[in-house]
């Protein structure tokens, strides 16, 4: 059986000013799609100029990063944001971006939640519905794909809207026997190891089977792979995982 | 001599979540054009999209209210803002008011500086540069129209990078000979009667006239009178200065 | 049986630079304990200067009334903040506000959380311990006050911690039959007839008992009456109350 | 002719929320005086807390470093902020230093403005009286010194307030002939040769003399060094500086 092609995304442009975080001309080598930060948890005006100019220059994808209006917690704070206001302000942040993106020759492609906005509409409807409502509004009738867990209300709320919609899996986070990500909260939730994380992208790639945290193989289908761009040696490890990706023969492009 | 027409300009939208400034509906049923503000001095995003809905449906044509970034001190601070940093931060405003207007079937027509950054416009080469930068990188190929003051180095700017120019004048401030605004913080330089901010209109509209501190008739050409509409009674003087640009026959329009 | 004295409270200072919300100058003639914002839902730094001064000048007790870090939210969206995070920035604002309370010869003497926080640490032990290790934090070993609802969590880890607390109650909002608030989500959870809230307020401060939403008696041992200032007609309805309780003969006085 | 003493200062707490930028804790082990970032253009309040505690923890004094409301330009761009809300900002965020280094069990022991504001202050009478105006605000009667520049108005400003002002020199900043320091947009300006700071620091300490750009030996007499801590090596350059003063003979330790 051939792979099918496998999206490699990461969180660029994640610094803030004088404040850096994200070694966005190294990620921007290794992903296909970039979840550019858009100013509210990240991301000054400069910044994401600049990072919309990489990666148009290397020919990756933009995607609107968008999270809770939270610089001082870096979006990692849960809010009850009603929902017209949560509406409003992911649609302004994707806005903000697209300038940054057409100025570059590309374009806003995609919409990926961040941290506690990306937690909470895994099961908050509300939220995941308001969302949605930020994408429509900013997509101008061009219908933007949203990124996300797959089987989270977000993707479902989507896909009712008739929005595209694209899963993700992570080869850094440990799953449960039922597919669902080990809370970090818990022992073990993250893969360390980086040649366990390696294998992993491959076999998430290669056939969408990875081994629970109980040991059980078990069956994720996603387009696309999230590789973290914030850690110590995140750059070193992107890179093992795209070489081995391509060893392997998986077909390494952004999804449609 | 028939006049040409006046376009009626004013700040919309400067409240910020539970903070509440300018009579948004009111003026909308006066005014020609309106400046939304854009997050940086004022106006979150629900505000910004509530305004841009109501502006559509009255048929008013919506500017880009653009200002440093400066929520504490409502943009009435001059900043030393350098010139990559500050063309990106006036793109990134232009880019969120985007989104409202085109999901209330509208677009951003224009883009007008506020407070701090509309007089240190003026005189200041750099960042006038920096923001016709910004909105050029905002217009998409577009060639967004710029608002300010006739003489101003911004207007020069714009007009030098293909840009139309919108020359605007002030009904309730006063002028010097030389046709310039007398400075704020001189006395007299408020015109706060009234009966004399309409008759002031009227003769700006009808015949580019006024007349200057020293009593002196001056030239004033302008396409634009910008209505303030955060003082007391804003309401009821923009209303009367409709009234009487309608009464002499003066069309009210807003600039193509 | 003579009444005890009865402390009145509110929320002043709950502008942001250029807007304005509160009438300060009224409510100071009228209250004898000012929730001060301390900046992170309203409140610039001039703000706080000038409501101390005139709370001092009319020798009404200058309290902290701390928030999430929500400035487009006015603090009014609830946040999941790490409780050494909320710990820190509620001694943060405290100390922010100490510094002009002394200044007008003052001091901060005690200390009310706002909007979402105040209602999440009714039930949240967690947050409410965080709030409280924040009062220590910045007490400097003086034990501040803690004003809170009878019954939170927020009061018992205080009383927990050797702080002294502050009972409030609300003459302006329903009670269930148990004394808890009806929910402002429910109908009939507010009381908006002014001669209804002078009576309540009335009854609260003589005998400690108002009548519940269902029409039974109930008892609500409060130190201090809470008096909202950012309604139409609040200083009217302020001035009211206060008058009601001074010819009722119930003493008006801070809490000690 | 024995050395006086010399203070080492260096800016500390630089970080915001999930930004870093200086390494606190190496730092710390090196200066005399530690510059705490207050919040408005760097130092979140948990991030506060922490610098307190350590520096109380290895002995090094503790002092407010205050700075333009400016997060997204780290500070470094000059505002024109009118005198009493610059004085008012100023007082805040000494307050809300004061509560954590109190909390330490230290205490506030002198202020120094940050970037633009630093710079705007060695000219800007009016800025400077403003600062002034904060540091009297905030002392609550008790005079902190201001740390600055020599020949600054904020030292004359600061003096005739009658507060005790400390003179600082940069061993990593060329000077004129007449002892003032090249503007940083000069060629020259920063000496980056990491042994000449070195030696030019022990010269500044030992005798008061440092070479000028233009090769005389000038005087520059000054009881604190700024060592800069958001540099590459800068932990190294601070370790040897402080071996080389030790060497020297020089008494390193804070102003009284």
């Amino acid at each position: 059986m051939t792979a099918l092609p496998i999206d490699l995304n990461a969180d660029l442009g994640e610094g803030f000013g004088r404040w850096h975080l994200t070694d966005d001309a190294a990620l921007l080598t290794v992903v296909t799609s970039a979840n550019v930060a858009c100013g509210f948890h990240a991301g000054d005006a400069a910044t994401m100029r600049r990072v919309c100019d990489l990666a148009a220059a290397h020919g990756v994808r933009i995607g609107a990063q968008v999270s809770y209006r939270d610089l001082a917690g870096f979006g990692r704070r849960a809010m009850d944001v009603p929902p017209e206001e949560l509406a409003a302000e992911v649609a302004y942040q994707i806005g903000a971006l697209q300038v940054f993106a057409r100025a570059a020759g590309s374009r806003v492609a995609y919409v990926k939640p961040h941290g506690a906005l990306y937690n909470r509409v895994v099961h908050d409807a509300g939220q995941a519905a308001a969302v949605v409502d930020g994408v429509l509004l900013a997509g101008d009738g061009a219908g933007l794909p949203v990124l996300g867990l797959p089987g989270s209300r977000l993707l479902e709320a989507a896909a009712g809207a008739g929005l595209p919609v694209v899963a993700e899996a992570f080869a850094d986070r440990a799953y449960t026997r039922a597919g669902t990500l080990v809370p970090r909260s818990e022992d073990g939730a993250l893969v360390t190891d980086p040649g366990a994380v390696v294998e992993r992208s491959v076999g998430l790639a290669r056939s969408g089977v990875v081994t629970s945290r109980c040991g059980h193989d078990i069956s994720v289908r996603a387009r696309s792979l999230c590789l973290h761009g914030d850690t110590p040696g995140a750059v070193d490890l992107a890179r093992r995982v795209r070489a081995e990706l391509d060893r392997a023969g998986v077909r390494v492009e952004a999804f449609a």
